[in-house]
């Protein structure tokens, strides 16, 4: 395969190779008890699983297959220089300007790959491998990949499809995705650029009129995107035909120039992702033919007779595969944290009896969980990603059926992002308290995942306003049900379900049992007080708006119904494999089935424990009930201390991918944090500004002491 | 007053401005209903505050001359290119090396500042306002001002003290800090470093024996510090006679270089705070006369003889106003993210009816809770200041009356770092999502001050360890109460005064009020309610510890009572203060008087909402109770939903301390957005790379449609 030639940098690495080789010399480096113990305590740490961790890693991978192929991508990108940032560069130091370059330059190592090589499969897990080693790449390659292509293929007509997937699968052009605008996001109906059509020229003018028009944050169009996908509000003969998606051209495929009638700049300086140009977008009057309005579902024809979708839901699907990628984001990337926090955790001793800073209650009680949510997010999703398969699968679904399905996806889809992107934002803080002030250092890499997980929360629809919808469709059911019996036939069971059960749920007084501990032996304790509480809570809601409250006086309460709501979900999926000893579980490694198992228990005892109020407040839970989850609860995690180390290995991360010396594999972590310090250019000698601003102070002579 | 000559940057500064008016020629800035709304909305707002703004203002400020002169100094360093980033260049994306150079260009104007003016408390001021703008410059100018110099006075004899402070007044010299190993941050006892008397010359050899030995984190060693106070091990004859700390020179006050014996780096990229000059450092047999190990409470005489501190509690006192600075941080910094957050939320309208963000209950529930935060934080931390003062205000005081104020004091602070420094990071994160994806945007500025933030979670000792340290003072004062019925006399109101009535605590049985509504006429309802909750907390936990648990596994329930406990004090000072028509209340204007009476209030709701599950744990709180604490707690913060503008003006901030375009005074925001955006160089045009990663792959023809 061609290597691309090595930068015309050679003499500079050599440079600053030596310029730490000769820093290294003059420092101490002798170990000491504590740097001695460390990966001591690391093997120990390991040697303690009790399940089969590489097996425990295949399931995670998605099967023995997948897991080779993923580790034969890691070893191939790790020396790339195109693909990992190699040393003494430090891919955390990064600037802005360098990540944007660098991150095209993955893409085209990446593409590159994907043309070159004969093993297809192979080629597809290095650019996987490449998304976990950078959010910026995963981001960028995604907004093409996967966001425009999708628009034009769920959205365009069959010529369209024709028209642009050849040149999208071959990367002759870029696209982008325009949706949100300066000041409109979470509100569509509100979007202002316009789509005038023009029946002299057969064209639409696409306009964004004012400046809250101006395209906001669109990955890939800062720099990059030679077309996007555009959604407008439709002008046909000065009627509004309502939202509409269009491929505009941005730039010329040669030049990189911009097309007349579009004005274009990168979004600038952002809290993540300094790899994915982002931008803003106005159009000024550019035209496009008639036949880039994508018409799978609507068209126009040359007589300006324009034909609406037959249910705009289908409009909105495309928003669905976003929010399931999600749950790939956040396995992806707070699995990452959750590795780097767990490792420096275990070789960390400090206090007065010199413990594992894990040995704290304060420490497990939080990793735990957490671990346990990844494994629990990468169990459901499957399903979840099953279920939307069956949505899309054929075009030839009963329209009723695919409805109904759709209500109940959109809200799991809508609630998930929620629940996830939230948690996740919790897990990420934990870690880096876990790192003490190491994740304060850029080189630890935590800071840097935290900074790309922001938009996760913000991004892709307000997690409020997604909540709040998920709500809206439980409480319609909950209503369907309880007045009229009724509750959708389904061809996947559908995270809604337990409504269908909603009178029993409302009868419950308290909990079955006052002894928590009995929920390690049968879930199916732990999934009655999550739907009983559910359902409680959904009709607290419901009276309270019958009773005069606005939605917005039971928001707060809504979305953390929706939040149970998904967090159960998971829950089912999980407790139905891997809680029973036959059906859906036969295939795993016995071993692995046990600690699965395990942390499905662990992952319902967190949601009563962090949802204990939802329950107490119907007096559901009593107070010696609450106390007994929290018992339960904190020795469950007690119990599972000891394999946060093979469970975080089973992500299967190697320490380039990671980044950060203090989550060493081999726990000798001391020496290559100094090592990465040393190794930033400029690190040592006088500062340039010595001269202008601190000599001029220092170098004044002490009056006092010359009068002596 | 000199002016530093402009840099030499004019020309490039007026190429920048003409590409950005080139920029703004070709794009469409009119308004639409939205931009036009929006300072219509923040009128609106400014105008509902039924109180005083300015008078709020000047309390928040310390008084009405403390507040003019802050607003001078505002005025004054707005303009001065050494202070403040002037346009077209932005704060907020300086590299880390600019940000290290600018930083100290505004630590040499500041004490130019200060030497050349004649009014001193403007130049103090000046440094203030500097502070305020900048975390970083903060942080830096305090490592110098306040740690190095605190510890020279409070550890050092009379000649130390006089043999330095001229010097440190004067900024002839540089101090830095140095505690952190790279192996050791909370517990000192393990601290490596050795200091080891040489008889025959007289001096000690300071050094760094193995690689952990290494000092960590320590600002102002990067590129700066000229000298160093280091705690270190103190070896005489071969015995070690404890930790002691030393004065160490580090470089030449001359040249920058490194002195002999010492190697320093630069600690590199983080995750805030670039403008400080974190570095490591590493002692190699480093020479300095006996003189300067810091003598005003141990000593060791030419014959080596060595007198130990009286008690070893003088040694760690030093630590408190580090933690007390913490007050000052807080309201310094989280108060600015609320401003942006705030003034974002009433001008941006989204959704169905089109309202403000700040209108949905998500929204101002957070919010609200937070600004009183920062009213009754500023209030309590003035008493706070005022007791520490007593503590350290002469050192006549009874050993045993100085030991119970330190003990008092030590659990306070402690709790408050523990309580504030987590509840800011809610705060923050908070704010970032009502800013939706535009505090992703670096020139929002938020996510600027979540960086600097990160710190304090986990700098200057650790929360958990903090806050578990606070637990067990409370548990030792429980026991002495409960069983020799002793707790002692104070010269002041001591934070755990309310376990003086533990007895009659325990046998309270639930809350005297079935309608929580009933607090907001009666503040001793909620004082009532929390002390309560502290000391059946507590008692639970003392009675686990009997019964065989150890300190670790109720280290979780342990660190959430110090919370709590911290959270009540606060309460407490400000319902003494503003809870009454008479008494400290009468110098304060009538309406800001009435407002901080509400926030009193909300913060006494917002701490039995938040720890009402450890009433209902105790059986205290009934379910009814728990919903009307909620009911009552929503419905106040609706009650100030438009009091919001009105509060966060009162924190004075002009736009230039802001940063953010999105939080403008006069709600303008999005043509200074678009602006900010433009004014970024390098933020159009066709990137560098284009030629060698992007036209590859886009000039290819399709051979599709070249056979056609």
């Amino acid at each position: 395969m061609t290597r691309v030639p090595p930068n015309d940098e050679d003499a500079k690495v050599q440079t600053a190779l030596a310029r730490i080789e000769q820093i290294k010399s003059q420092i101490n480096l002798s170990s000491s008890p504590m740097s001695r113990q460390a990966p001591k305590d690391m093997a120990r740490e390991r040697a303690a699983a009790d399940f089969n961790i590489e097996a425990l890693a295949m399931l995670w991978a998605g099967g023995e297959k997948q897991y080779r192929l993923v580790q034969k991508a890691y070893g191939i990108i790790k020396d790339d220089p195109l693909l990992v940032v190699q040393a003494p560069r430090n891919f955390l130091e990064l600037s802005k300007d360098e990540m944007r370059e660098f991150t095209m330059g993955q893409i085209f190592r990446v593409i590159q790959f994907m043309k070159e090589t004969e093993d297809k499969e192979l080629a597809h897990e290095v650019g996987m491998a490449t998304n976990v080693y950078s959010e910026s790449f995963s981001m960028r390659f995604f907004v093409h990949d996967s966001l425009f292509r999708n628009v034009v293929n769920m959205l365009g007509n069959k010529e369209q499809q024709d028209r642009y997937n050849d040149d999208i699968s071959n990367f002759r052009i870029f696209g982008c995705f325009a949706m949100t605008e300066l000041g409109h996001s979470s509100a569509l109906r509100d979007i202002e650029t316009t789509a005038t059509y023009d029946f002299a020229t057969d064209e639409f003018i696409i306009d964004s009129p004012t400046i809250t028009a101006t395209k906001w944050w669109i990955g890939m169009s800062g720099q990059t995107a030679t077309h996007t996908v555009v959604i407008a509000q439709t002008l046909v003969d000065k009627k509004n035909v309502g939202l509409n998606w269009f491929v505009v051209p941005l730039r010329s495929k040669y030049t990189g120039e911009l097309e007349p009638g579009v004005q274009i700049g990168d979004i600038g300086a952002k809290v993540g992702h300094a790899g994915l140009d982002n931008g803003w977008i106005q159009f000024r009057e550019k035209r496009i033919p008639r036949h880039d309005m994508l018409a799978k579902w609507v068209s126009l024809n040359r007589q300006g007779e324009f034909t609406p979708a037959p249910n705009p839901a289908v409009m909105y699907a495309t928003l669905i595969p976003e929010r399931l990628s999600l749950i790939t984001g956040t396995t992806q990337i707070i699995s990452q944290a959750l590795a780097i926090a767990t490792r420096y955790g275990v070789v960390r001793r400090q206090g007065n009896k010199n413990q594992q800073i894990m040995d704290y209650q304060s420490h497990y009680v939080k990793i735990v969980p957490a671990i346990a949510f990844m494994y629990m997010l990468k169990t459901a999703g499957v399903t979840m990603h099953e279920q939307f398969a069956v949505l899309t699968g054929d075009g030839k679904m009963d329209p009723v059926v695919y409805l109904n399905h759709m209500g109940d996806m959109h809200a799991l889809s809508a609630s998930l992002k929620g629940l996830a992107g939230w948690y996740a934002t919790d897990i990420l803080e934990t870690c880096r308290r876990s790192c003490g002030g190491h994740a304060y250092s850029s080189y630890n890499a935590i800071g840097h995942i935290i900074g790309d997980w922001g938009v996760m929360t913000t991004g892709g629809g307000d997690n409020v306003v997604l909540l709040q919808q998920c709500a809206r469709y439980l409480l319609y059911r909950l209503e369907q049900q309880l007045e009229y019996d009724q509750y959708p036939d389904l061809l996947f069971k559908s995270s809604g379900s337990y409504i269908k059960d909603a009178k029993r749920y409302l009868d419950n007084k308290t909990w079955g049992t006052n002894d928590a501990g009995d929920c390690l032996k049968d879930f199916t304790l732990i999934q009655e007080a999550m739907n009983t509480i559910l359902v409680k809570r959904l009709y607290t809601i419901q009276q309270a708006l019958k009773n005069g409250s606005t939605h917005n006086d039971v928001l707060l309460e809504s979305v953390r119904v929706s939040e149970l709501h998904c967090a159960s979900f998971i829950f089912s999926v999980c407790a139905e494999k891997f809680g029973q000893q036959k059906g859906a579980s036969k295939d795993i490694e016995p071993s692995v089935l046990a600690i699965m198992k395990k942390l499905t228990a662990v992952w319902g005892m967190h949601v009563l424990y962090t949802y204990g109020d939802q329950g107490f407040k119907e007096g559901y839970f009593t107070p010696e009930q609450i106390n007994s989850i929290e018992k339960t609860y904190l020795e469950l995690c007690k119990s599972l201390r000891m394999q946060v180390i093979g469970l975080t290995d089973g992500f299967g991360f190697p320490d380039f991918i990671l980044k950060a010396p203090i989550a060493r594999y081999d726990g000798d972590i001391y020496q290559p944090y100094l090592e990465t310090l040393i190794a930033s250019p400029g690190s040592t000698g006088v500062p340039a500004y010595h001269a202008k601003y601190i000599k001029p102070l220092t170098e004044q002579e002490n009056p006092n002491v010359l009068k002596k």
